[in-house]
Parts: C-alpha cells; sequence; structure tokens
C-alpha cells in the first residue's frame, strides 16, 4: 500500500467567529460550517461556485441528551491526505484517496457535550460523519434521532426507491422533489416490504440538477448503526436523514466514543464521474483481514434459475410442508420427484462449469427446511448441515473436487437471524470439512429476532458478524436481503457480493426494463458489487411453457455486456447449461470475461438511459469494453484511446444483430472482429434493450 | 431403566355421551373428562371423594383459529403404567412412576379441527397437556391464548410470588384467594422485574385447603413454549393460565404436531408427600444424553460472596464504566485494585478447596466486561474468552489441575441472550480448552433480543438450546436468571441446577427469613435443584464494616441442615474461606455432605414452618438427616425408622446451642454424638430461625 500523507494545521480552512470551510483539492467543491443562532451545527456546499447544498442542520438527538443545538465551534483541525491503496480486487487496482479534511469540534449546553464532524472533501463529492468522544457527561445513548439535512436548491430530478426498512427490491423512479409523492403511491409491496411510509426514499440516491450536476447521495462504513433512509419535503427542496427503527421505535444504542457512518455526497457534472468514483470506498477503513489470498473472485453457475422457470420445480425436496427440520425423518419422507438440487442435476452442473472453466457451482435447495421456509411463524426453519437425501454432498464434494470445481454453499435464513447465529459457527465448519468456501446467505421474510427490521441497527451488527465470523473460517461470502452496502467490502474483502436491490431473479416476474441495469451503477453499486446474475440467454419465460409469460428486459448481447457493466468479483452466469449449450460462441464471452480488473474507464454515460465501459483485465493486457441502452435503440462511441499508442489489437465484438429487439428479437446477435487501436473511434450501435461486449486482445 | 409397562384399552375409564373419566391407580384421585353446550372441554378433579377441582375449562386460542369449543369427544384412549427409571443424580436412585392415562380426543368445528388432551393421574396428582396433531386445517398457530382453567371450591390458602415475565425472586406471601390483591400490592419490583399486572400470580405454588389438602400447581417438561402465569379469580376461585407473551404481544409460535408442556397438580392431605413427589420429573422425557459419565454432582466455593459483603469490591476490574470488552486495552486500562478474582486471591480458593475436599471454584469477574456490564444500551455487554489482566488463566488453569481442584466457569450475559449464542460455541470451546467442564449462566437485566422476556417462548428455546450445547461439549450448567426448572433435569442431566427464585444472595440485601427455605422446597423445588448458595456462617453483614447492616435469617446450623433441605447436586459452600477457617468442627459437615442421594426420607414438614428429611449417601451406607423451622423455635421429631433393623449408627448432631437465636446469637452451635439404630425417637430442639444437621454412619 502506497501512502502519501500531508498533513496541515493552517491549510485552506477559513476560521473565525463560529464558521469554518474548506475546498475540496482542486476548488471546484466549497465546504462552509457555522452554527444558527439557536447553536445548532449547518454545513453547506457549493459546486464550481453554485450552491449545492444549502445550509443544512446537522446534530443527533438522544434519549439522553441532544447533540443538536447549544453548540458553538471550539475547535478545527484540517488536513490534506493524498494516498492511495490496492483493494483485493475491484475496478482498479490502485485507488486514489485525495481530499481535504476539516474536523469541526462543537461544545456547549449545560451540562457541556462534545462533538466533532469531520469533513472530507474530494474533488468528486463530500463525506461527513459525526464523532462523539468520550466525555464526562454522556456514556450511553438511546438515539431517537439524526437530525442531518441535505437541503437541496431547486426541484432537481430524483432517481430513487420507496424507504422501506426491509427491502431494496424496487423499480427505480425517474421523478422530481414535487413528483415524489405521485411516484412513490404507484408502488406496492412485496414479500419483506415494509415501507416506513412519509414522502421517503431509500440510499443510494441520485440527484440531477438543471446544470446537469449530478449528485449521489449515500452512506459509507454502516456498521454499528441502523441504515438511513431520507425524508423528502417536497416543497423545500430540504432531504433529512430518516434512521431505520427496531420495532420497539429506537434508532440506536450507542456508547461512546462512537463515530456514525459517513453521509456521502458524490458531485460532478459529468455522469460518468459518478460511476468512476471511489469515494465511498475510501470513506472505508483499510482491510482488516491480514492475509487476503485465500480470497478469490469467481464466476459460478448454479441449481436456481430452474425454479425460477416456471417449470414445476422447487427448492423443497418434498411437498409436504409440515416437515420440519431437524424432526421429520427426511429419509422417509416422500419426495417429490421435482427437486434440482439432487446429485445427479448438480453432477451435471459440475460438468458444465469444468468444461467451461466456470468456477463454482451454486447448489440451491440442498438442505432441510425448504417445504415451509418463509414463515415467521416458528423458531427454526433450516438446518444447515442437513443435506436432502437426494443430495449426495460426499459423493459430490468428491466429484467437484476431482474436476477441479468449487461448490457454492447457500444458506437461506428466512430471516430468521437469530437461529442462523445459533448454527453459524457449525454451519461454517460443515463447509470447510466438506471443502466449501464460498456461501450466498439470504433473508427472504421478516426478521427474527421480531423486535428487528433487516434494516435496523441489530441487523446490521449480525451481517457484519457473519462476515467476520466467515472470513475467520476463510468463506467469502454474497450476501442477499442484507442491509445495503457501504463500501465495508473494502474493509472485508471476503465479502464479495450482495444483492441488496432488485436483481436478474426478477426477470421471471414481471422482467426488468432495460434501463433498471442503467440506473443501478449510479446508484446501488456505489456502495459495492452486486450479485445481478446476469448472463440470461433464454428472456422469454414462455420458452418453458406452463403459461408463464414474463419476459427479461434485454437482448441476448447485453446479458454479456452486464459482465462489465455491473462488475462485480463473484459473478453468475445465471441460466441453465442446455441454454447455453445452444449458443456456445456467445457464451465463449463469459468464459473468457475476467470478474477483476486493473483499470477501469467509463466512456459515456447518462442515468436510466445508456452506459458505456472499458475495463482492462487484472491478470493479462486485455480489455473489456460493455456498452448498454434503455429501450432505445442507440450508436455507442467507442473511444479506443484507453489502449496504449501504437499497438494493435484484436476486438471480438459480440453486439445486437441490425433486427434485434429486447421484445421481439432478443436472441439475434453477431460475433465480429475487427482490429483496433488507441486511435480507433466506433460507432457501436445496440438495440433496443441491447447492448455490446467486446473482448480486446493484442495482436 | 426398568420398565414394567401395561396397556389396556378399556381399564378404568368410563366413556359415555361425551364423558370419560379415570381413577389413580389407588383411587384417591378421580378425573372426569366432558364437553359443555358450547363444546367446550372441562375437566374436573376430585380427592378422596370432595370435589378438588370445579368442572374447569380446557383450550387454546391461535389467531389461526381456536382449540376451545365447537368439539365433542370423538375418541378416548386408556392405559395403567408402572415402570421405574434411575435418575443420573437426584433424591432417589429410582423412581417409580405409575399412574392411569386417559387420552381424549376432541373434534369438530368448521373445519373440522382435532385436539388430544393426554391426562395421567398418579396417586399423588394430576398431570395433562395439549396434543395438536398433524391434521389437514392446521399447520401454523400463533397463539394467543391458552384457556386452561383451575377452578377451585373455596378460600384456599395460597403460597405465591407475583407474576412476572422476566423474575421469580421474591419472597412469598402465604396468603388466601380473598387476600391476593393485599399481598400483591405489597410487592415492590427489582432489576429484572416485569410485572405482569393484574391479579396474577407464577408457579409454582403451592394451595392448602381446609382439609387440610395441599397442592402444587405447576409445569412439567416446559420446551418450545412460553412460561405460565396465573390469572387468579380472588372471588370465584378460579385459576386460569396466562402465558408470557414475547413484547410484540404474541405468546407462542407453534407448528403442528405440538405438544403443550405437561399442566401440573401435585396433591396431597400429608404435606410430606408434596415433597417426596417425584411426578414433574415422571412427566419429563427420559435422558437424551447418552453416555452421562461426565456429569457428576459436585460442591464448590466461589469468588463471589466477597462482593457481596460490603466491602468495596467489585466484579470489575476497573472503575471506568466506560470501558468496552472487546474495544478498550485491558492491559493498558487503570484497575481499580479491589477486583477478587484476581491469580492470588483464586489461588487461595483452589488451596482452600483442595485442603477440605471440595470439588471446584467459581469465579466471577473473571472475564472482560463487568465495567458497565448492566446496561441494556448497547449490544454487546461480555467476552467469554477474554480474561481480565489480573487473572492469570494459563497458571491457574494448571495450579488448579495440579490440586485436584476444577475451575467453575462463569457467564454472566447480562440478558444478552442473542450475543451469548453470537460466542457461544467458541466460549465453550475456550472453556474445555482450559479445562473447565462445569459453567453458571446468568441474565441480570432486560432481554435482548429486545422482543422477547426471560420466560417468553423464545428465552425458553434459547436456554434449552444453551443446555443441548454444552451438553455435546461435556459441560455442566448452573443457569441463573432462567426460565424456572420444570423437570428438564430429567432429559438433560447436564443441567445440574438453577437459581430462578430468591437465593442466599439475598441474606445481603435485607435477607431472606427463616420461613423463606421452608417454603421452597414445596414450590421452587418441584422443578428441579436449586443453586440457593447455602453455608453461610457469618451471618451478619455488619462483621464487615462499612455500614452495612443486612442479618441473614438463619442461624449457622441451619446453613448446614439447608444440603439437606435443598438438595442440590451442585451445591456451595457460599461463605469465604476465612470464615471456614473460624468454625472448621462445622465445616466439617460441608466437607462430608453428600450431593447425590440413593433414597429420601420427609420425616416431618409444614409449608412455611419446619421441614426435616432424611437421606441415604449414594455412594456409600451413610444417612444424613437435616431439619429446620422458621422464626420460631421447635422440637423436631427424628424416627429412626428408616435405618435397616438391629443396626447401630453413630450420629454426628450439628445442632443449635441452647441460647442459639437466628437474630440474636447465630453462630452458637454444638456438635455432639450419639448412636441411633431404626427404633430412635429423637426430640431435637431447633432454635428461632435455626436448624440441625446429622451425620449417620455405622457403627
Amino acid at each position: 500500500m502506497k501512502r502519501n500523507f500531508i498533513a496541515s494545521a493552517l491549510l485552506a480552512a477559513a476560521f473565525s467567529a463560529g464558521a469554518a470551510g474548506i475546498s475540496s483539492p482542486s476548488g471546484n467543491l466549497v465546504l462552509n460550517v457555522s452554527v444558527n443562532d439557536s447553536g445548532t451545527p449547518t454545513y453547506s456546499l457549493s459546486y464550481k461556485g453554485k450552491t449545492l447544498v444549502a445550509d443544512s442542520r446537522l446534530g443527533l438527538v438522544a434519549d439522553e441528551m441532544g447533540f443538536a443545538d447549544n453548540f458553538t465551534i471550539s475547535a478545527t483541525d484540517t488536513m490534506t491526505v493524498d494516498r492511495s491503496w490496492e483493494p483485493v480486487w475491484g475496478e482498479y487496482s490502485t485507488v486514489r484517496d485525495h481530499f481535504r479534511e476539516l474536523a469541526v469540534t462543537f461544545t456547549g449546553g449545560e451540562p457541556s457535550r462534545e462533538m466533532t464532524v469531520r469533513f472530507r472533501v474530494f474533488d468528486d463529492g463530500l463525506g461527513f460523519r459525526y464523532e462523539l468522544p468520550r466525555q464526562d457527561n454522556a456514556n450511553y445513548l438511546t438515539l431517537r434521532d439524526e437530525a442531518t439535512e441535505f437541503n437541496f436548491t431547486a426541484d432537481h430530478k430524483l432517481f430513487c426507491i420507496p424507504g422501506d426498512y426491509d427491502t431494496d427490491e424496487y423499480l427505480w423512479s425517474e421523478t422530481s422533489f414535487s413528483g415524489l409523492p405521485g411516484a412513490l403511491a404507484s408502488y406496492t409491496g412485496h414479500t419483506e416490504s415494509q415501507r416506513s411510509g412519509g414522502n421517503t426514499i431509500q440510499t443510494p440516491l441520485l440527484l440531477k440538477t438543471d446544470g446537469p450536476v449530478y449528485v449521489n447521495l449515500h452512506e459509507a462504513a454502516l456498521d454499528g448503526y441502523p441504515a438511513m433512509l431520507i425524508d423528502v419535503d417536497s416543497d423545500t427542496y430540504s432531504m433529512r436523514t430518516n434512521l431505520v427503527p427496531d420495532r420497539l421505535g429506537v434508532r440506536a444504542y450507542l456508547q461512546l466514543p462512537f463515530n456514525t457512518p459517513w453521509r456521502t455526497l458524490i458531485v460532478s457534472d459529468d455522469a460518468r464521474d459518478i460511476l468512476a468514483s471511489q469515494l465511498v470506498l475510501n470513506l472505508n477503513e483499510p482491510c482488516k483481514i491480514e492475509d487476503t489470498s485465500w480470497i478469490k473472485p469467481m464466476k459460478f453457475v448454479g441449481v436456481w434459475w430452474e425454479m425460477f422457470t416456471g417449470r414445476v420445480k422447487s427448492w423443497a425436496y418434498s411437498d409436504d410442508y409440515r416437515a420440519k427440520p431437524g424432526v421429520t425423518d427426511y429419509t422417509k419422507i416422500e419426495p417429490n420427484g421435482h427437486h434440482p438440487a439432487n446429485t445427479e442435476n448438480v453432477k451435471r452442473y459440475i460438468d458444465f462449469a469444468a468444461a467451461h472453466g466456470i468456477d463454482g457451482v451454486l447448489v440451491e435447495g440442498w438442505n432441510e427446511g425448504w417445504e415451509d421456509w418463509c414463515s415467521y411463524k416458528k423458531n427454526r426453519q433450516f438446518l444447515f448441515d442437513k443435506p436432502y437425501p437426494d443430495f449426495d454432498l460426499p459423493l459430490l464434494r468428491d466429484y467437484a473436487a476431482s474436476k477441479g470445481v468449487k461448490l457454492v454453499m447457500h444458506h437461506e435464513t428466512a430471516a430468521n437471524a437469530v437461529d442462523y447465529e445459533r448454527q453459524l459457527e457449525r454451519a461454517f465448519q460443515f463447509m470447510k470439512d466438506n471443502n466449501y468456501d464460498a456461501v450466498k446467505t439470504g433473508y427472504v421474510g421478516a426478521i427474527i429476532p421480531r423486535s428487528e427490521h433487516h434494516t435496523s441497527q441489530w441487523m446490521v451488527e449480525h451481517v457484519r458478524h457473519v462476515i467476520e465470523r466467515a472470513a475467520a473460517y476463510g468463506i467469502m461470502v454474497d450476501s442477499h436481503e442484507a442491509p445495503r452496502p457501504t463500501g465495508l467490502c473494502r474493509t472485508y474483502p471476503n465479502w464479495l457480493a450482495q444483492e441488496s436491490a432488485r436483481g436478474g431473479e426478477f426477470e421471471s416476474m414481471g422482467g426488468n426494463p432495460p434501463s433498471h441495469t442503467c440506473i443501478l451503477p449510479f446508484t446501488r453499486l456505489k456502495g459495492g458489487p452486486m450479485d445481478y446474475t446476469p448472463g440470461l440467454f433464454e428472456t422469454r419465460l414462455s420458452h418453458y411453457g406452463e403459461g408463464k409469460d414474463s419476459q427479461a428486459g434485454t437482448t441476448l448481447a447485453r446479458q454479456l455486456a452486464l459482465y462489465l457493466t455491473m462488475p462485480s468479483p463473484m459473478q453468475m452466469a445465471c441460466d441453465l447449461p442446455e441454454n447455453y449449450e445452444r449458443f456456445p460462441d456467445a457464451f465463449k464471452f463469459i468464459e473468457d470475461v475476467p470478474v477483476d480488473w486493473a483499470d477501469s474507464r467509463y466512456l459515456e454515460a447518462e442515468p436510466n438511459q445508456y452506459i458505456t465501459v472499458a475495463r482492462r483485465d487484472k491478470n493479462s493486457d486485455d480489455w473489456y469494453v460493455g456498452a448498454i441502452t434503455d429501450h432505445n435503440a442507440r450508436k455507442a462511441t467507442i473511444d479506443f484511446s484507453f489502449l496504449p499508442e501504437g499497438v494493435k489489437y484484436l476486438a471480438t465484438i459480440y453486439e445486437d444483430a441490425p433486427d434485434a429487439d429486447w421484445k421481439e428479437n432478443p436472441q439475434a446477435y453477431r460475433i465480429r472482429t475487427v482490429t483496433v487501436d488507441s486511435r480507433t473511434r466506433l460507432k457501436q450501435p445496440l438495440a433496443p434493450g441491447g447492448g455490446t461486449a467486446m473482448r480486446i486482445t493484442k495482436k
């Protein structure tokens, strides 16, 4: 890790008469901090000379005391930091962390309290957090409110999803401050949904001003604290934090000293900068895992999509929904005969993975408990060390090893987090005993302990605990239905991916419009990689008969592009082997595409509309390009100036055929090769809902 | 295990026109079951020809459906069982389990439901439970109410404590149905108390009719279900179950098939039979632990009472209440200098135990977290594998082993049950790695998960989980602040003891009146052994100076008798070594007294007044006698006819001196020896608040 660390006590900060200020290294962003007449701390932020966030209040309110007024500024401290670090995996082999910092200490009140707000102003945005130091008059806080405001100045465009205590699996609204109430009214709930009520949305969210200036609002390093929702005042254009409470109404139990997560604003007038920003990762703590050699980015296939295809297939071994894990003798129960997680079928997936260089095979439905898994009305849903009788684990373990393929474990908890903890150490030991080193976790349903929500403080701590314990066993994790990511994968790089958004599975349940994957990289992905499950070649569910009519909002070629536009170190090839075998030349791209990158260049971007990105493989000199569009056809402009000058490359282009269309003709693709160099400019057509993927190798 | 199992389909049962009946083997108790005009199941119980429990309703009510009316009796099944079993430890080497059983199946309603109530009528009482079989129209139940009534027939005397969701550490009221409201109004709460409200009491409770007939009302085999409180109607003399809810109002989540705990009535006109009854154990499942050879009853001393004596001593290593376990560097924090769980002091206890043949040394305050342990306002209170810097575990482990003494672990959880589960497997492994095989657990404070109470369903399951996991590691458990025992120690005999009542520690906080230990064996002890912590030789807290004036309600000799009247396989000698060294001849009794018995004979008993019991050592032919009285002096009559005829024994009698008195002269005792045989009748004087202990060995 390379570090350039420059500290200065009197840098660019002005400090006089209860106010302080600092600018970003380039001067584009200027932050001002002061206290108002009530002694309430406020901040404002301008971008390129125009106010972006007007005076906005700061503070915390607890049962024991408030940290929101009667303050004066008692100290300020500034420094400039310019350092870089090397992630274990990611979009870049080296990340620059360059900011100016202003720490403002507020004191006052009776009895006297102290609070520091630490601001870091980067050229691509702002992060700030509350730091409650050890102090005489405060120890515990029963937090009722965080009073942080983000007071915008006009009726900006908003890209957002509803505020919800338990889920983020929504389609995105493109609306505005004034349009938000109507947009929110159009949503209906689903399995986990517990809407927060009010004019409330969640983060990461994106704003676009008339300028335009793009602003991603989120948080970084969410740990020991509830997730943040945002209350919106549609008349005043003000936003305000609304922390997810537990079911008894408490937001958080804190003990001092305590630092909150960072509140983050990624800001640029170039939409591509939002995608390229590493601000959230930079605000997270460095890696806490000493030896990371066992953390290996991977691709995997899985016994999974079969259960979504509309054929009568089931996670459960039996149709007897009264079976109780650990009680029912599954060796004697009647099997339903349509349980895909069986030995023969899993062997087929292992064979396929081995033949195509895919690292892993996920198997869902391998263990006792699926018969009535999403019940909430019982205190044990699953056993994590009891395979169903038709899943011959010793055989499959040895078979996978003989083929050089890794089985990927699945731990669906049905949101019974306490029972998962009850079994956790034994479950992880069971994994290691059986040669597994990656697990996909799931929390479908309402949370147990029943006092909690998916994103309340206790659950945030639960998931972090799972990640830490997994690291202790040398296990990589892909979390589903966990609190939305905030860059903690930097600190715990065994946390390869999360779902935490509406993923590819919804292509079987109404579909995801093409715009969906044009907004996720601007929002959800700023917290960390998503297990979106790209690679869907058979996009029409009607293919499987049985009257299912859902259709994916994508062409086949676009699915290849998603491996570039939705980068993840744990990337699925989600479709069935038999579908890949119908299109072996297209599948070649999935075989080839890396999941870890040395460099990334965002070439074109507009939220909800299009993204074009080029990435360099971390383990070779190959480049890859992915381009996607929304439901409109488009010509992507690919500027190859990222290539080293004077070197000829061969680009293998996987593109939509001229008559391709996500709805009418999704599987029409072409593969062609062209020679390119750093001076090449390519106008690449994309079909409606389409996309292009390229592999670029030295000639 | 000896089993005599006689089944008969048409034994003593009458079954006609919606009614059924059965009598106990001797005919003393007669049970009748019927359905009333609403189709509600009812039962009644008579004892020696007189109605004890008049027609009382039965039933369960869930959100999904009720099981409380619209029933007819569709089947009855009867059998007689006479078998015996051998407990791993206890009051008897063999326990007879002799009852007649009547299983009544109720069906009806739209959609049709089915419920069996299984009654077992013993000569010393009744047990019955609800059995909800697998059925087409019901799977999950969200239980809102159990409608079981116990309709008594007159204004009987009641011995009881208040209904409370979180504690049972109360002094006992001797009152009546009509006096109950006044009695309950006199109680004040304490640390864990969450009074249920209403005219509500908890079990085990004792009734005494004018007859007199004595009735202990409790439950057996509480597992997967909340603890039972009892609502009392002081006008109609009716009692009714009131299950402990979670904080969201649900009593239990059940999945069929499910059997509730047994509701138990121990009945006799001889108070001694209540003490001798093994009915609750008989209604529990047989031992589930295959190899029990590692389960060893034990006596122990401990670094514990020092913290109650009023000297400035502390469980905590430091007085810095802001220290955070796992965060604070305890090696650098300032020690308070009065932390008794330090290496030198523990060595002193080990030396003492070794010199006196005491098996174990409990050490409380050995681990990180005591600085602010009972906080509730944080999500981690303790670490169970981090000794304080002044507790040299490797040294003490080896020192104890060299002396043949076992260290006893302490796991105070501060009622954070989920965090205990989070650490549990590692905590138990840490114990085994350090040669511990017994643990005292504690749950002081309000429960986390915050949706739960100490005795709600989830916590009942939590504690059972801890016991099961302890068994998997070969660890014996003594649970404090856990749900009151219901005989599960038969099924899990590594569960040696529980507190679950107001114990000896309260002698330092106002004292326990002498009557307290004259009622506990009739009530609390029917569920299982209590870690009461007898052996207090220095009964005046003023001995320690510092202005503490609490005095124990006991003479010194009575403390010895408690080892007989409060039997437990994990029995403490609670006082300080230096106090025992002041009275070495009296301490000899504690050295000698066994903690596991071949036979027990209750010679005299009246609740709240006196108990005299004789017990035969399981590992020798020695007998022991203990006799206690309340605040009144008394002459116990000890009939030695339990001795084999014609054999001379030497009885060493530890008795109150003639001028002894619990308040004025508690330490006045005498030791004398007399020769006794089976024809001896001894009139043994007991001082006010006094007692006598005898060791009886063959001459």
